[in-house]
């Protein structure tokens, strides 16, 4: 069965101007980012069963895409909601929960906005998709426009993760290498996509692509017995995930199914830390000029209007932001690994690194249940691998290793 | 709710004697392999809907674990069963299923008989858990053991590709790299699982570990609306997900819940045969001497006793087994990359290859529905990455090179 779209329309996020469902990246009047809108009356009388089958078009009826020859999937989302007794304890929190996006099909949570925007690609005509990327997104819209027949033009990062490149070479129809930072060639590139060259892909305006991400707070809500967490954690490049996880859990609460929307931190890497600073020197959003960090999926200088927006967001619900060293950030990816067999990559794992820094500084408080979004998988990762001096055992030296290592 | 489990005891699949559910390797009579038995007319007269959950432990009735805290989960299971029009026109077959298993929490089918191998550690009492592995089972295991407060020893081949061996340090408590063959070095540790070191989590006797797998028959029959496909192609290396799922689908049929079971294929690595030459010959099983195969997975020279009983149910029931070279294992890797958007690895792309070789030599219909079990993601491959020469765009040239790659 096909779940209906509630989907009515278009709304500025600055001046409430209404559109009809279009393919529209900004306001004629203002110009203001654009967020869907839903008739969330009708689908509060319906009620969550309305939600019907697997994965993330379960969520038909809060999706922008009503056609199902549009629903392009690679079977994304439902990924685990997983209680972590062990970490909790040494965190010292009451509760944790970690909802692994790592299980998507391309390894990320790009794979909830990859498949709206394919889809929405599809919906509108196109048949060519782009986007610039630092590896995750990248492979994910090649792989879902692959998935549907279309073109897709990825621009690539030079520094981005040897399995992210190989992914990517094997599923675009289009890689290009670009040599530079994210932030300077998306300016460029969204003069293409007005001229409507291609179908935009990017984080920084496609309402139809951010959707997708909503679904995380209507799986988390739905894993954990129809109850919302009190605290979810969400990492912050430009701010797509964060934003649209707000916005699910917003909607949740407009629905009447859950009764209030959970405290949002925002997580971002120190090295690419604009709304966090902002945000805790109660100043407006500055541009940063930034270098690599090891959360390659973070590293947004500039994160534009949505950065304005996810900034607003977290004054406007009190939220809190934070941020975390690369040297924090790898050391969670080991902790997570090691008391869990989480294994995640920097770009996933840095909001447990902002998490424990925010536990140590008592901003978040430890008797709450506590949700943190892990969004890449550990097999993207390029890092140094074990010694691979390897020992050929017979059974007598084989014997005596087992014993020692277990007397340890 | 927990689902209850069904199981009842063990049985030997040579000389048929029977023993209660405890830790058991080998019958004591004969010394066969043993299968695990389930009250099946109980199970069919209460019907699939005790099935219930998310996940692998949907199916804890015909899993051999009966209590809630030993089932351990990273959320393995229900992986997507995805319609690949594309893939089938390009091979000229009527429907086309792919099981993409990689999208496992370790990203391989070796998820669902890690979760029952560490489950039925704990059942048993067990602290250590220990396999020799050429990568994916390694740090499969390793994972479910740390996520289960267990001590793990996970021997390594020294060619494991790096994202494997990364994934591995990560994970186990005690990651041992050998110098040599997979199939030498099982023969010494096996004597120390009989001296009872460590809990067996290796492929070649444990029911318990094998049992997991059992649940790929359950998933792609429910999710393919409660029909068997005609036709399965599983991978081999010493056959466990072969049995597995031949299991599965046996019991679907005993249950009354599908009318025959699917044709099985099985799907060798050529660089290791063993068991499709066999079954080509109408020979017994020899074992061989292999070398290196990019399916690293499959790199089994001397399946034992579970290839024997792999080739038994080929014979039985009317099987087929056939072998893909590197090469071609390789092109289907790019193919499925291409065609549908799905990234697997060498190890996990062999059965689609084998399809490819099968179809040419129409030793399978091409009118039926095909379901292709991919057990791998592609995250884990080591092969050259995409030349990483970079170049800096200002807006004509990028809109330069735009146009010219869209009018190719």
């Amino acid at each position: 069965m096909t779940v209906e779209s509630y989907a009515t329309g278009l709304r500025c996020i600055e001046c409430g101007a209404t559109y009809p469902l279009a393919y529209r990246l900004e306001c004629d009047k203002c110009p203001g980012l654009l967020e869907l809108t839903y008739d969330l009356d009708e689908l509060g009388r319906r009620g969550p069963a309305v939600f019907d089958g697997p994965g993330l078009w379960r969520y038909g009826a809060v999706l922008p895409i009503a056609r199902p020859e549009h629903r392009v999937t690679l079977g994304e989302g439902q990924s685990p909601l997983l209680d972590c007794p062990r970490l909790a304890t040494l965190l010292g929190v009451k509760r944790l929960l970690i909802k692994f996006d790592g299980s998507n099909p391309t390894g990320t949570v790009k794979d909830r906005s990859s498949t709206t925007a394919v889809a929405a690609a599809l919906q509108f005509g196109y048949r060519v998709t782009s986007v610039v990327s630092s590896g995750n997104a990248g492979s994910s819209i090649a792989a879902y426009s692959t998935r549907a027949g279309l073109r897709s033009l990825i621009f690539v990062y030079e520094r981005a993760s040897a399995p992210k490149m190989l992914h990517i070479g094997a599923a675009a129809t289009d890689l290009i290498i670009y040599k530079g930072v994210y932030d300077d060639l998306i300016g460029h590139w969204d003069r293409l996509v007005e001229e409507k060259a291609f179908f935009d892909c990017g984080a920084s305006r496609n309402a139809f692509k951010q959707e997708g991400k909503k679904t995380l707070a209507y799986e988390i809500w739905e894993q954990n017995g129809f109850r919302a967490p009190d605290v979810i954690v969400a990492p912050v490049a430009v701010g797509e995930t964060f934003i649209a996880t707000s916005r699910g859990f917003r909607e949740l609460a407009q629905l009447g199914w859950i009764d209030k929307a959970p405290l949002m931190v925002a997580a971002q890497a120190t090295r690419a830390n604009a709304i966090s600073r902002a945000w805790r020197d109660g100043a407006p959003l500055k541009p940063l000029k930034i270098g690599y960090t090891v959360a390659e999926g973070l590293a947004s200088g500039n994160p534009g209007k949505k950065g304005e927006w996810t900034l607003r967001l977290l004054r406007q619900n009190g939220g809190i932001a934070g941020d975390a060293e690369d040297e924090e950030i790898l050391e969670a990816q080991k902790i997570l690994a090691r008391t869990e067999g989480i294994w995640a990559g920097p770009t996933g794992v840095a909001t447990l690194a902002v998490l424990g820094r925010l536990l140590a500084k008592k901003q978040v408080d430890p008797a709450r249940t506590i949700c943190v979004i892990i969004s890449e998988t550990g097999l993207k990762t390029e890092a140094e691998v074990p010694s691979r001096q390897g020992t050929a055992f017979d059974y007598d030296s084989l014997r005596a290793l087992v014993h020692s290592r277990l007397a340890q």
